[in-house]
């Protein structure tokens, strides 16, 4: 089965320079997400009807293999945007899918329902269905297209919002903006379609009523969730998606068996995976390629953005981590900074104040306290003193720096880099370390500590 | 059009020294929201009567420009209270608006609405209405005053639920606490008004049975929302109201064209501004005269009090920022504390662990990393390395520092205020400056580095 | 009143090694919301049916003196489970509760409500009942037991889901999982009872059905909210529960007069105490045995655990306190750290990037930025500078600091435990102090600080 979405709106109430479609929610255009609901029920050859600003959903939609269609007149109205794609249906005696771009909410599980009630309808009824449309009751159904239906429960006619009677507006069942058509009645009731005499554009919706007209049989199928034929027409809609979204996210985490705390307060992109065990809290934020590992826990506040925190590691609350990993049994945080392929290594600990960039420490290394370790490796059980800092910057360009094992490096110390720290080195506090030291040396870098009995003398400072 | 805000009630509920009306929603009183939307349909001659610490309430409303009445016995009644403004409306021929100072959440619209309604009764019927009391329809009406209507739609009294019978508890229409009042019918209305048997007190929702007595029409208008009738009586109420409140203007910002995630989780101040194409993640924090520019990023949990984020300037994760401005195209954060007029110019960077007191760092300035930058001036292109402190108190006073253009400060460096450092100036890392430094000068304070070979013969430390 | 609480089960669908009775909702296990809801309503001899990891379940409760009984086949159903604790009832004429361990949402208050209206049955009705059921009536019951009434409103039987016919299905009042059995009444009704064709298992809901072929009378009872019925059964169903409670703590401090601003972002645990009039913001987490007292303030972000706020101390945004006291009027934060057993004194200040680890600040101590300071005592009015750092670990053990009264440490300095720093020191910036410092003397570390006007001359670094 093929699949064409219409991307050609121009989300006049986004105000944005950017296609509505491209709008992200939870990190990923608004239309990924109906890529990934065709996908996930098997429809892999998709055609997709741009017009305002076509390059950049095209640029955008470039690696997802499917096939563009032009809609000439951006305003020439749904059924328009349509027939520019009509080619891509030629010659096909099956039913084609017809979604809007603006349609991230429905499930995969329902679209194969409706291919499965299709079969059904065949296999039973003998018939073709001429359009099959994804609908919802919705308590309060104003704004939307209501489905009028006769009384053996086919549907009559789609009649929108503002075109609607004073009894059709009491109708609760809407129209969700998803249709199977069959395809060749599809072409025959399209030529029957008239322009809104309102709007002169051709909509979609008026199909079923043309078709109803010719004898073929429309039905509507029910969304699983109501939230499901939600369309996205401004950024507060946009919002109330990504809610949506992310909670169901969530949702199958925990019945994975992922302990999830006020899981409403936690932000979660599609291509973050946790493992069984793991335990997330509360306003953790949580995106792009991260990995959460078993038994791991991520703490109050903590960010992580294409993290892996490996099993029973522990991210401690407001940590920020990015393109890095913790290694299994490792503690980060509370309140540390690490980015830049970095890695903690296996039962290390950073702790507050502390930043890593392109830093790797290895096994039990200890940096607990207001450090900034950047181009570094540092070897295992190595002691990094509070108020540590490496200098990595000359003012013109980064040098790398090498800790050996077991090494201790005091408080307040400054590492001019490149350097190399033997193994077992000691580094007393306060020292500006400017040279190479070899293992087991003791360095030390300090004047000589004056004391006046009497500091009303002293005049300097 | 004159309105009067009753404002003399004892809030209890509370269980608080501050009257209930100056309980803040927002960082505003919560009278503040009544006045409000008041002033924001045009009613700007407002009365406001008090009894209960009035001096407080009057000190807090001190620069609004309204007039005060006394409520002599705060144990009176609501129509007592109303009495005691009667002066305010003498000689009226027109509606007064009578509103609890404790209903924070009516909106403008639905007093401008009001107000067309009058008119139209007016134009139409050639009659005045004696009340017209703002209502709601809640699926579980109980605690609230019911609405007693006639076969013709007309109200016929309000019942306060302690006093309602069977039949009158199942009625759903509810009083809102807002009322336009004819003020000739209401000065004699208020004549025959008796206190309650139960309390003693005389109460207004009285006088819509008088007002039906002596034949004059009493309506109830609808809320546009539930919400808008809401009184708060407690500090859960007002926890709820806040949320209220706020996801209100957050939707606004959306439909405007600005992007949320996570609205719910974001909070948000009356007097904050966002333009167009910001963008604001979960759990950040905006108060007071709060700007935020196009194209500007807020990220997750951020502060941000009193403050300026220009065109496209970025805010990491869990920043703190509090009366400064952070110009366009610069990036601070993540876990930075940028305070008390300070100023990140264009293009510059403030990294994790930086707190920023009275500074002014011009354009392309880096200081981003574990600094203390207090009372300093910051030229362009000047890059402070990790680990630099400003000591701008001496233990008496703070002191002011001058650095220039494309100076490079390296890291665990200190500054002795009062200190100039020139253009172009190098200080090594780990220096205490002690001396104002000459343009391109290099200044380096550090002890000869000693290396032993063999730490153990080491005793000190 | 004796209860018995089925913790038998094995919770598959919880995907954990740990039984599903001690999965945390705030910190506690399950079943402990259990136990505290029937010893709030007096309940105190109870009895808990174990068999799955039963060694696990008896150690959680070692100090709950609570009965353990076994059910030796973990798959004989929930009537298999009680009849393995029958000896607790031995001989007993009086009502026994009955009560699933995964069931924490129970309010005392409904207990009690239910315990009065047996003894008003028994008054008014001179008759025992065989069975007294909490349930609630759901818009949407499916998945639960159904309540089948008789004209009467007596109970005929409860029907599981899976066995109920259409009719059956359309009921909407519930199990809530929770009986009052008459025990004389039950042990009869249980010799009776048969195992499901279906599971073989042996269930309590059938018990109802046996009881009225008895004769004896069994009746539903309303919980007074529906949250209460609500069973916990995956990971999913713990994440609302903790909602639930959450909330129900937090509504109660509220209406004691504690301010809370957007109470659904608050994260709090049972033993948590909030006095009147303090205020807490958006996103605080309060676990443990955390205590803030009255005017205080705790803002946004910041995490609390067992910490001691006392009156009118503040929290500034996004700091991090555990096992630790601030005094009155005290600040801390933003973004600090403070742990171990510290504790910061009347009107002291400890400002961001700051961390204390078993520190104690005496009164007025201003530590405002980027330091560490671990194993140390802080005399009244001393001032500790930016960067200050305590060495408190030589690579092998931790040593003890005390600073006097008064002193002042200048920025970047470091402090090499064990040490002694006088009354009135003055320590000057960058030092590195190795010896005790007499009071009142000056201490400087420093070498001498050369400029070199043309730095193109210098090559170390």
């Amino acid at each position: 089965m093929k699949a064409i979405i219409l991307a050609a709106g121009l989300g006049t109430r986004f105000k944005s320079e950017k296609p509505k479609v491209l709008h992200e929610i939870l990190g990923k255009p608004m239309i990924w997400y109906v890529l990934n609901y065709l996908k996930q029920s098997s429809i892999v050859d998709i055609g997709v009807v741009v017009s305002h600003k076509k390059e950049v959903v095209m640029e955008t939609l470039k690696g997802e293999n499917v096939s563009f269609f032009e809609q000439k007149n951006p305003k020439g109205g749904t059924a328009d945007a349509l027939l520019s794609a009509l080619s891509f249906v030629e010659n096909m005696e099956d039913y084609i899918i017809v979604v809007n771009g603006d349609a991230p909410l429905v499930k995969p599980d329902t679209m194969k329902s409706m291919q499965r009630f299709l079969h059904m309808v065949e296999e039973y009824e003998h018939i073709k269905i001429g359009a099959l449309v994804l609908s919802s009751f919705l308590p309060d159904p104003s704004g939307y297209g209501r489905i009028v239906k006769d009384g053996k429960g086919d549907i009559v006619k789609i009649v929108e919002e503002k075109e609607a009677s004073y009894e059709q507006k009491q109708i609760n069942e809407v129209n969700g903006g998803l249709y199977f058509f069959y395809v060749p009645y599809l072409k025959e009731a399209i030529k029957y379609l008239k322009p809104s005499e309102k709007t002169n554009e051709l909509y979609i919706t008026d199909i079923i009523e043309v078709m109803t007209e010719l004898g073929y049989v429309c039905r509507s199928f029910m969304a699983s969730e109501i939230t499901e034929i939600f369309g996205v027409n401004d950024r507060w809609e946009l919002s109330f998606a990504e809610s949506v979204l992310k909670m169901r996210f969530l949702e199958a985490f925990a019945r994975k068996g992922v302990s999830l705390h006020s899981p409403e307060s936690i932000y979660i992109e599609p291509d973050v995976n946790i493992e069984q065990d793991a335990e997330i809290f509360p306003n953790v934020v949580l995106k792009g390629n991260t990995h959460i590992g078993k038994h791991a826990k991520v703490m109050n506040g903590s960010y992580l953005e294409n993290a892996t925190i490996k099993e029973k590691a522990t991210v401690l609350p407001m940590s920020y981590i990015k393109n890095s990993v913790v290694e299994q049994e490792a503690t980060v945080g509370p309140m540390c900074h690490i980015r830049d392929n970095s890695l903690v290594g296996k039962g290390s600990q950073v702790g507050s104040f502390v930043e890593l960039k392109n830093a790797k420490l290895k096994e039990s290394v200890m940096a607990k306290h207001l450090s900034y370790l950047g181009d570094i490796e540092i070897g295992n059980k190595t002691n990094i003193g509070a108020g540590t800092v490496i200098a990595n910057f000359d003012g013109k360009q980064k040098h790398q720096t090498y800790v050996g094992q077991k090494v201790f490096i005091g408080s307040n110390s400054l590492i001019i880099a490149p350097r190399n720290i033997g193994d077992n080195a000691f580094i007393a506090g306060g020292s500006v370390i400017t040279k190479d030291i070899p293992p087991k040396a003791l360095a030390v870098e300090r004047a000589e500590l004056k004391i006046l009995e009497d500091k009303s003398k002293i005049k300097d400072e």
